[in-house]
């Protein structure tokens, strides 16, 4: 069966995933590459009724932790059975904006969900499916806290709306994940030049796909 | 720690929970005992939203078997957690119209989720919280069928419009669940009158409970 490449974004607030993954489909585009640009959670109509469930900052308020890892889970099973996989079969490229990492970091590492429960809701969800390469853009948490708050002007949901603590922890978490399986993952420093990150970035994927 | 009274209501189309739940509230009402009744999926206010999901016919054409039971798990949690959890606490009966048995049911036997992720699912989203008596309204798919089909006056949703086949793996599931835990679960024939499936009812709750 044919099979596309799957490439995951990874990383903490302001760690400039979203101006990376634009300047990827760019060069995708520049050389007439199909490639499948999505993000997590969403990226299906099901999908993105269930990320406005979860970035509602007036239902957030009482959602309980477990709910919030399954409605996460819900969105990823739909996405990956509707859209990601279809697409891999395809032999496209799908470059997906967060993935089942971010609910290892997220949910996992800095909610108190457990280690077991999260990584067999995860197994259950993806059906097994891994990303090929997860680029974790890595950023010391102060400076893409910074880096966010500019972007944003002071607005926030209730994703973006935690302590510093709680983004060390998901920081560490990223980091501690790309350790435990080094041949998906890479790491890339984000607090640099945006050009210069970029380049990192593209010559890992040129190296590991020959693209 | 003080602790209520957790009963919950399961079965096919058409086997009469609504109305027997109806009476037994009916029942407490007239003897000023405290209860709460509730309804899965569903419970509280994001239960409710997701149970829009969950019901609607022009999502649920797309909707991954996989990404229904997460939903309905994600419902789960919060009711457990925000409702029945709180609610027993303070020492109340809760009367719920399905639970988790309804998972095991009808996406577990009939949707082919594996009998262990479905299990894993049902004590993740309550976290090992289960009634202190279920009772299984029984009676013959075809009859509860007609019933349902009167009731509804051709009106149908998603849950409600699978084939004879379904609801007979459906039943067959629940009486199969009730024999792996019979001290929890009393199996009512449904298929008399009213009245007397009701008598019947009540007489398992009140010798069980002494309420």
């Amino acid at each position: 069966m044919p099979r596309g490449i799957f490439i995951t974004f990874e990383g903490g607030e302001g760690c400039g995933k979203s101006s990376h993954i634009k300047a990827l489909a760019k060069y995708f585009d520049d050389k007439n590459i199909p490639y499948v640009l999505t993000r997590e959670p969403g990226g299906t109509r099901l999908g993105e009724k269930i990320r406005e469930l979860l970035l509602s900052r007036e239902d957030g308020a009482e959602m309980s932790a477990r709910s919030e890892i399954l409605l996460f889970e819900a969105a990823r099973a739909e996405h990956v059975e509707h859209l990601i996989k279809p697409a891999l079969n395809d032999g496209k490229i799908v470059i997906c904006d967060r993935f089942a990492d971010s609910t290892t970091a997220y949910q996992g590492a800095a909610r108190m969900i457990d280690a077991q429960s999260t990584s067999l809701l995860n197994s259950f969800a993806t059906g097994g499916l891994k990303p090929d390469l997860t680029i974790v853009l890595d950023i010391p948490v102060i400076e893409g806290l910074a880096r966010a708050k500019s972007r944003d002007r002071g607005a926030s949901d209730r994703m973006g709306s935690q302590k510093s603590e709680f983004y060390e922890k998901v920081r560490r978490s990223f980091l501690e994940l790309a350790k435990l399986e080094p041949e998906r993952f890479a790491i890339v420093d984000s607090s640099g030049e945006k050009s210069e990150t970029f380049a990192k970035i593209l010559s890992i994927i040129k190296n590991k796909f020959n693209v």
